[in-house]
């Protein structure tokens, strides 16, 4: 428009980096985070994190490089976050639950200039690296308390504390602002449930946007205190990571947590948010006696990675969470639809009505542009009728750029103008949507779809029940029949008949598992199930 | 980075009509706008926008071109902040307190394709546009009480309902997004404390972030009710019209208010936010008994465009509303800098030092990239001592484009990579700002400068002052003296000695108001003080 120009007085690249700058001044006396015996304050965050980003200078970072860590939810992953694209790099946060052959695939694929390898990870870290061609230079987080002890003819090394400590010139340091805000700022893997895990690139512009986004939807003002049980490596945390200091809250980092520690951490600390898989919220709401402790306050708990059996949402909500149910994938920064609660009607609702309820999504996230379902071939929406199943798409601002040197299989998952997400679903008349399966999941039995997710719902529901997941196994006649893994709760006694019998009684006879057996079912990183490798069952 | 694709799956261009197309579906059945007897849900919100949008393109509107609208804080004002971007065309709000000769004079500058009016400024407006080149076509905004009664020999004319109602057509119309998310949404005029109003131009991105932003700072989670007591034409009411969308608030709209209107809409519709400037909060104080009502909950009053006295904030806070201090203008899409409160350490100071840091800002809105008081000529930044005065000075996303077909002056605002405020400040040890004056009413005495807002503040706590306005007056010796207009409680009668001898033990000698003249004081149609018609005033 005449009369206008743009200049840095008015514009700014957004990115996640002003959040902290920002904080550093807004709430700098406040707590930033608290891992362990450690503790900071937001300008303690900040200070630090332009010493890393310092420290990376001048060992040579300079703009695109890969900078990859492997490391729990510790505070130097945490400060990560925002000292590697200060330096300009791209930061990767690699999934510590690989196996050394994954590991190593994935390096070798990433190829990052540095690794930060937290002790823990050394050792798997190390059998991995043998094998990629261009190895890394490694960094070392070390144990604080075993930094002390360790024996002096060790050589030295690269070290995270040392480098922070090192770096006294921070202060002359000028953060580097990307130019374009749509460049990458970080690659994460996709969860790997399906497939071998893809890594997808997360630009500056979506990182700001899907933060404050999160704000919103979580209700996480004025000042939430979070608690990390979304392991950083997946999605950077949902994008909390970079969310937190937008709001002044504090991070309460930990290396590992049980339901036992997550009930003394929300006591001990006021945690008001957190958030995990169904299989966390399964944790919580089956906790024994002695681990758990009354909740001081309502604490919000977002879920998403699977839609959450209604039986524990009920069970958690009796004990004063309130259940958010997300849904998205790595893909889409972690939250794209959510389930928007409608307190008038349906707050009177019968518990478990009410918990059903809650298993449904699709409403837009502040930042998703156009969520919708759709038939794969025709791209026309599916009705609208809680029946018909199609395909959920999506496009927004929180839509990866791509996946990192696979073009065409970015042009694969961008066709027809709309991400393709993979999962089965069918859209309600009030417009909310329901999660059916993951493509790969669903099961077709006689040339007719069936829904694991209904099946679990169901054996989830049965008192016997801790965990279950429910696949499609071979068959000569129908080509698919449903079998289901249980794993029981403690001391109860496997009567696979029982409930078998119990599940006729509550659904088709298509739908009735033909073969239940019980054991462990194994989780991917992020906690999702894993069920891969029950599909060769044999009925 | 190798492998990504920037296409419409993963870029949306920022634009505050994403707000209004999630509410639909988000928040559809819940209340968008209570206007008197009129009440919308979002859902009926977004088709009406739609309808207006659709007869604005049959009507010859397309990209670019400026619709401006003269009327009061009504529900059609609000909804022209959707439907004209969606038909691509910039809005332009104009004030309505403006005389024919302003108006005309600004009507013959922008010269809009289209002119909406509102029923009470049609002959004002009429007056107006006798003396513009290219009048505008005429759209009425009917009275909808009086448009019943009208003659039937009243010739056609377009009128907003019959626009809205007749475009039947708007299912099938498609939002026009914009290509590019820094193309303009609207123009917006500076207040004209100090000069002619001048048309700012704001961004599709920075009405977007500045509406969240707003969000933040106001803590408007969830679902906020907001009264209209900022002037739509003021800053797109400081960007609220687009955020209100974005959560699913509802809007009490109304033609005009009163200390007792303002009392009555907080307890009928249970509002939970407003604004204003210094003067609605002097007002709300300093109702009468009758007027008053209690408040059913806490109320966040966000005030700007000047320091609240303390003495007024104290009395409000009494009441149970939450002053939050805001600072920008016009060109800062309302708010830059927030005076962010530390709970921790100054709610057990006593009262009238409470709000003394009230009356402070300078912490950074969450948009705002950076702000600093800069001496104009180094641009250095002045020591953080509370003494030394420099000129505020911003950077980020919620700084104007420019102003409308004057590139000088916009490249003037912008010298040296900041927007220059022209307002006049200190910087506080702890980061925070307090304005002292805008640089036009700042007082030179004897070669000093003096705070008309320090010695506003001593008269505002006179128990006999209802408002002040301090203004520089010629002098032939010190070159300027300050004097001080005041307008008296109900009921008090004027003793200017006194008032001057209740200054005399609070300032230092060369600050006291060497005469005191007794009335009432002009305001700028935003509500904020007009000093200068003072300035002639004879010693």
């Amino acid at each position: 428009m005449e009369g206008t120009i743009r200049c840095p007085a008015n514009y700014v690249p957004l990115t996640p980096i002003s959040f902290l700058k920002r904080a550093a001044s807004v709430y700098g006396d406040r707590t930033s985070i608290i891992d362990g015996p450690a503790k900071f304050t937001w300008s303690e965050t900040y200070e630090r994190c332009l010493r890393l980003a310092t420290a990376l200078t001048q060992m040579g970072v300079s703009k695109g490089d890969i900078v990859a860590v492997i490391a729990p939810n510790i505070h130097a992953t945490y400060e990560m976050h925002f000292s590697v694209p200060m330096a300009q790099a791209v930061l990767c946060i690699i999934n510590h639950y690989y196996d050394a052959q994954t590991l190593s695939d994935v390096l070798t694929n990433v190829a990052p200039k540095f690794l930060f390898v937290d002790h823990q990870f050394l050792r798997l870290t190390q059998e991995a690296l043998q094998t990629v061609p261009n190895p890394p230079t490694l960094v070392h987080i070390s144990d604080p308390d075993s930094a002390k002890s360790e024996p002096e003819s060790e050589p030295a090394r690269a070290d995270y504390e040392s480098l922070v400590r090192a770096a006294d010139s921070y202060a002359e340091f000028e953060i580097k602002y990307p130019e374009d805000e749509c460049e990458a700022i970080s690659l994460t893997f996709t969860s790997g449930t399906t497939a071998t895990p893809k890594p997808v690139v997360y630009s500056h512009r979506g990182a700001y946007l899907n933060a404050i986004a999160s704000i919103l939807v979580n209700e996480m003002i004025p000042r939430p205190t979070y608690l990390w049980t979304v392991p950083m490596f997946h999605c950077n945390g949902w994008t909390f990571c970079w969310a937190m200091p937008a709001v002044g809250g504090t991070n309460i980092c930990q290396r590992s947590f049980s339901a036992k520690s997550v009930f003394d951490d929300i006591t001990r600390h006021g945690v008001t948010h957190l958030g995990g898989p169904p299989s966390l919220l399964n944790m919580l709401a089956r906790a024994s006696e002695e681990d758990r402790k009354p909740l001081p306050h309502r604490v919000e708990m977002m879920t998403g990675g699977g839609p959450p059996p209604p039986q524990v949402v009920l069970e958690l909500e009796s004990m004063g969470f309130r259940v958010l149910h997300c849904y998205g994938c790595s893909e889409t920064y972690g939250v794209a639809t959510l389930n928007y609660w409608r307190p008038e009607e349906w707050d009177t609702l019968p518990p478990y009505e009410r918990a059903c309820l809650k298993a449904r999504h699709g409403l837009k996230h502040p930042l998703m542009e156009e969520v919708d379902v759709k038939d794969p071939m025709t791209m026309r929406s599916v009705p609208a009728d809680g029946v018909t199943v199609g395909e959920v798409m999506l496009r927004g601002n929180n839509v990866l750029l791509g996946y990192y040197k696979d073009r065409a299989k970015s042009e694969r998952a961008f066709e027809g103008g709309w991400f393709r997400h993979g999962d089965l679903a069918v859209k309600h008349p009030d417009g909310y949507i329901e999660m059916k399966d993951r493509k790969v999941d669903a099961i077709v039995s006689g040339g007719e779809y069936l829904s694991t997710v209904d099946i679990e719902k169901v054996l989830y529901s049965h008192p016997d029940v801790f965990e279950a997941a429910v696949v499609g196994v071979k068959d000569e006649e129908l080509g698919q029949v449903p079998c289901a893994v249980v794993k029981l709760k403690e001391g109860k006694v496997g009567d696979a008949e029982g409930i078998i019998g119990y599940c006729k009684e509550r659904m088709p006879e298509k739908m009735v598992p033909r073969k239940l057996v019980f054991g462990e079912i194994p989780r991917v990183g992020s906690g999702k199930l894993q069920k891969k490798g029950f599909r060769d069952m044999s009925v």
